[in-house]
């Protein structure tokens, strides 16, 4: 059994080195679907009898870990020093700087390795992430699968 | 080769142990998406030829044996007793009692299990069930894949 | 110039005297969609310089007036009796009694007045609430405008 | 008669006075809905005949006029300084400076008047921009209308 | 009080003068968007209380008036004489022959003047058409309004 | 990893000897979803750093070799002679004449076979097409898969 939940959020980023317009600082109205695999849980009574994990719970942990950070913030790769700086001179600002290139691929990728861990088997019912797909629009996306 | 075809229900719900919000008799638009496994159909001058199964039929077959049954009507667990009594106090009623808690899980397994002997191999195509993918809201879902 | 804010929520309803499915207990995934009217807001230094009303605020008010009461509720006519003892006999159950039985066009209206007097021209804008949308399925809607 | 093309682009904003999150740069996919009234046309024979205006033409002119300027660009206030010398400071960077802060509305209302004198009545029908709605995420939009 | 009933349906069609690509024999999912004015009635115990008119109702007579005519079926203009001769050496073919050119505006003028009389106000609530809403594509669609 | 781009287009076809309403020549607006596997390039400086594939160069791909010559065509099967005959009695009309009925099996794996050898491996990530998935309406699609 495979269970999926959905979440969007704005973000800017560019890539430096792209050879056409995703150079320039710009932004996307990203989604996040993450999906988890595991057995339905058993447990007469229990809030989650009938669920691998309850939907509610997924959402906030992915927003605990991922969204709150990456919502309305600025994704930089570290070694694009001159944005990277250019971002800490402004006070508070909420700038996620990443040791990749902010790519669809990469952010996918970073963001199943972020979740592996968040999500744990505590009901015994093998519980774990498989996959997170990365919508950067609406026609583009990118899958990290599990290995 | 692989086809799905989607269709889409509201029906009623709750879930009786729920710690939050979906105690409460409430309800949502479910979407329903059945994949089928197989060859492609090849007998010249069949109406099938070219298919896996034909989309009309499948939709008949799933608005027959499910969604006939579930749009517009309340989803409720046989231990429910307190909902389930009380809907049967309603004349002709349109209430699916089930042995299980209609969580998307549970909806979801069902809906497999009930469809899976639905879809019959008649051309010779290894014709098979092999999802269902049941949306709860736009946001949350669960897939019962064949194992 | 007019703002829309669009929020979703999940909810229970039937309508008793219908003639076909309608009359049982099932639910809806509701959208709504609020429209304000007035001017752009010119205040330099001001959060809301720019805006009509930030979408944050409109969101917060509608959430807070409404969909905070409405969500994963069953919306029930007064006059729906079986109904409403019924949901009265559960602890806690979130029931939504209205005066007036609850069709998209009813709904669509009853959030119209409640919100109207929630939206104040505090910026001198002329800021009021232009049209209620209230969508009972991605394909009926109903909407309620400032006459 | 009114007829409508819709484009989406992604492009990054600020806004820098927000008390909250959007002071952050970030980003957006923005939909742009342009509105057009007039007439039909009719010329037998004539390739717009049946039209009010060829959506091929309406898209091709919103695109050379508009998208092509704001699609993968940051748009940004004059009056903010810090990020428009930033910009100005990374070579052939697509910067967009507005005199105005780029809130959805204002650039509702400035979409609108750069197109306003775009689309002209060549066939006699009375062609003229109706409406310019911009979309800043699905569930927030603005409206400049014809006064 | 407005409401709006939308339906989806797949024809065949061309602009035989188009100076583009318009010109070939192709096809659309079309969606069509119905809207109609009145009062909310109110008669206690008549099934369409609490609505201007029943959603099911607008789906039946738009799917028996229009759409069981033009799903699946090619809209031609009865000037393009070289694809009516072809359709019509088709035996049962369902072809729609119109006398004008089958652009979204002719199509949304022509079914908002053939479902105008449709829709009659039989319990006095001053029920009239308002406003048909035709989709080309998702990205196009005309208007046509009451004037 | 596993990337998709999502096209559109818009095509007429029929099913000669489809049972029903599929026999007639009428078009949907399809889309496609091409997914690619690979590993992700880790190549510092070049454009395609942290991809699998440039989403644009996907995208100019499938264009060039699928959608220019589907989009606003008449896709038919070569044994329909009668329509074959007809689409090649008008003068540069955009005929697509495949092997195969065009359904939506046929065109997925017809589509499939044909992106296959279009996605070369040039950075030694081991980049293939995987799948693809054709959308005959927003409710049926298929899926070729690799073997």
């Amino acid at each position: 059994m495979l269970i999926t939940r959905r979440l969007e959020f704005d973000a800017g980023h560019r890539i430096p080195d792209h050879k056409s317009r995703c150079r320039h600082l710009h932004g996307h109205r990203y989604a996040l679907e993450v999906t988890l695999g595991g057995d339905i849980i058993l447990q007469a009574g229990d809030p989650s009898n009938g669920m691998v994990m309850d939907f509610a719970e997924v959402k906030t942990l992915v927003q605990q870990h991922l969204v709150d950070h990456w919502d309305h913030a600025f994704l930089v790769h570290a070694g694009d020093t001159q944005v990277v700086e250019f971002l800490q001179s402004i006070p508070n600002h909420r700038t996620v700087i990443l040791g990749c290139v902010p790519t669809s691929e990469n952010l996918a990728e970073y963001a199943f390795n972020l979740l592996d861990s968040v999500f744990q088997d505590t009901y015994g019912n093998h519980l774990r992430l498989e996959r997170v797909r990365l919508y950067e629009t609406p026609n583009c996306w990118a899958d990290a699968v599990r290995k």
